[in-house]
């Protein structure tokens, strides 16, 4: 049994505490947050433990009349393993403290690379990171691409592939304060930064990736032009696809639209916040013109990575050695589907 | 002196029917609208005479005490060329029209390639639509693409193009019955008919598009993977695009930031309807990776077919032999610019 703090409780961290909790080899011990808000509150509705960062405002608590268990530093003395899911930058200077506690730690695609040293889609390098001691699982783009792409590239071989990205502006909870009215934002550095992002998972991929913002705030949507070594049928295409973990197919002529259409399809799934963890692929969209497939596929940003959090807390922990079986194990806790209907 | 005719008066017809007002070797005789309302009001507004169509509402007329001034047949009486710019598939009924009244015909990219036989973009095939009875101007996306692809491929030589489209749900005006709030849905027919469609202009040009739409309906965003024959520079690829009539490259470090920017920028310029008739493309996003150029541009897609609109007219009635002289002239009545700002 492993013992696992989460460092941060928002869109990320809240989902990785749920997943730990329901695993059988893994014990959650507490959740760190900075303030107690409606967020914190929902953690102890859960029967999380709370702890405060040494930038919490304790004012909060104490207002309330809210005890907390102690501070990210008791939590650290308790635990083997924490996930770091704060903010993009404060995760590597939360390093020091899993230094000096001598935990284990994973991050998050917000951190740079060099931070963990190792980036992570269980389904592609689970190797690379059984026993170290940090870890990084990419962002929910980056492990989208991962997922699909990265499926190809091992079954079939990319000679390259081409990624255009058209990204959510905000998240459904912070889209009071955060977000676009009735625009595209181009994302002027170009190529962005998901295609060498891939890279620093599946080393030998050659993959471009631009990317733009919507007026939305459901979801991401991929185009992915991928040009293979070789030619090949699109019965292979859609194989390798059918048959990868957390990839799925879905098809508009079932009515599976947009994006809007798989947010209703994940709440109508009866899972916790309505949350896909896999990879819809829309099997109509999948085109092959000799060695080159073209095909669309979405990234439940919110969720999609909350799997691999758990793959890699198994992973440098060593409690798995083998990647394909954490992720069954994992898939099977989380009720990740190989059809989402 | 060419005797022109605009039939349909929607987001197409009425900015022909004022471009052509514009140049003095064209008259415009007159509007076809199908009913009287405030649009048919706003071309009385401008002076342009209005006749109506077959299926016309004639009570609209009435009922307001306004006179119109014949039908569609007494117009192709009068006239030597018309701009048919009724809703898709319209057109192609209109032809039997046009054939008995023995005038010639522009159609726009609603209709299909064979209803025209010529699929034209001015800059691209200007010769090819000389003297023709019939020429198709393609639709905004098509001439965008032509415009900026086609540039590329004619000076540098494309090996393979990919495009992804992120389109606008509808127009302004049509923003009321027609849209979609907070999604993106892709189209799934894939590729798009975009690349075939400027295969019917640029017949040796190796294209492939994808698109969707997005929660917005201000322009078309254009994000292109350009494989060329041989390693090009970046001062190549801007060169070209710098210099190609009715391509204008803007910059994110300048402030232009997004569609909404350029829509904006459109309205600061004091133009009829604040219309941009110039493809923008983000000089930031212009990178070069050997022999690929990656780069975004956009497509404001109410009003950049509208120059080609006028060149069409011109290459069928044999008003002017080079293509590149009626180009200079049509964007010295519009206004075209070489820089937008």
């Amino acid at each position: 049994m492993v013992r696992v703090g989460v460092v941060g409780y928002g869109t990320i961290g809240k989902r990785v505490a749920d997943a730990v909790a329901l695993q059988d080899d893994m014990d959650l011990v507490g959740v760190v947050v900075r303030r107690y808000d409606w967020r914190a509150s929902m953690a102890v509705r859960r029967g999380y433990k709370l702890f405060v960062s040494h930038d919490a405002d304790l004012k909060s608590f104490a207002s309330r009349g809210v005890e907390y268990e102690g501070t990210v530093d008791d939590l650290l003395e308790r635990v083997d393993v924490v996930v770091d899911a704060t903010p993009k930058g404060v995760g590597a200077k939360n390093k020091q403290l899993y230094e000096k506690h001598e935990v284990k730690a994973v991050f998050e695609g917000g951190e740079k690379h060099e931070v963990a040293g190792v980036s992570f889609i269980a389904t592609r390098n689970y190797d690379e990171a059984y026993g170290r001691r940090y870890v990084r699982v990419v962002s929910c783009n980056t492990t989208a691409i991962g997922r699909v792409v990265g499926a190809l590239h091992e079954r079939i071989g990319v000679r390259k592939a081409r990624v255009a990205i058209m990204r959510r502006a905000a998240d459904p909870w912070e889209s009071h304060r955060k977000g676009i009215i009735n625009t595209v934002v181009p994302t002027l550095k170009v190529p962005s930064h998901h295609g060498p992002d891939v890279r620093s998972v599946i080393k030998d991929l050659n993959i471009v990736t631009m990317a733009a913002v919507g007026s939305h705030n459901l979801y991401h949507l991929h185009m992915g032009f991928i040009e293979f070594r070789e030619a090949v049928s699109r019965g292979d295409v859609v194989e390798v696809l059918e048959e990868e973990p957390r990839v799925v197919l879905v098809r508009g002529s079932d009515g599976v639209a947009a994006l809007n259409t798989l947010f209703e399809l994940g709440r109508d799934l009866g899972r916790s916040r309505g949350d896909l963890y896999e990879i819809p692929v829309w099997e109509d969209s999948i085109k092959v013109e000799g060695s080159e497939a073209y095909l669309i596929w979405m990234t439940p940003n919110e969720s999609n990575v909350v799997p691999d959090n758990i793959d890699a807390i198994r992973a440098i922990s060593m409690l798995e050695k083998e990647g394909r079986k954490s992720v069954e194990k994992t898939d099977r806790t989380l009720g990740v589907l190989s059809k989402l209907y």
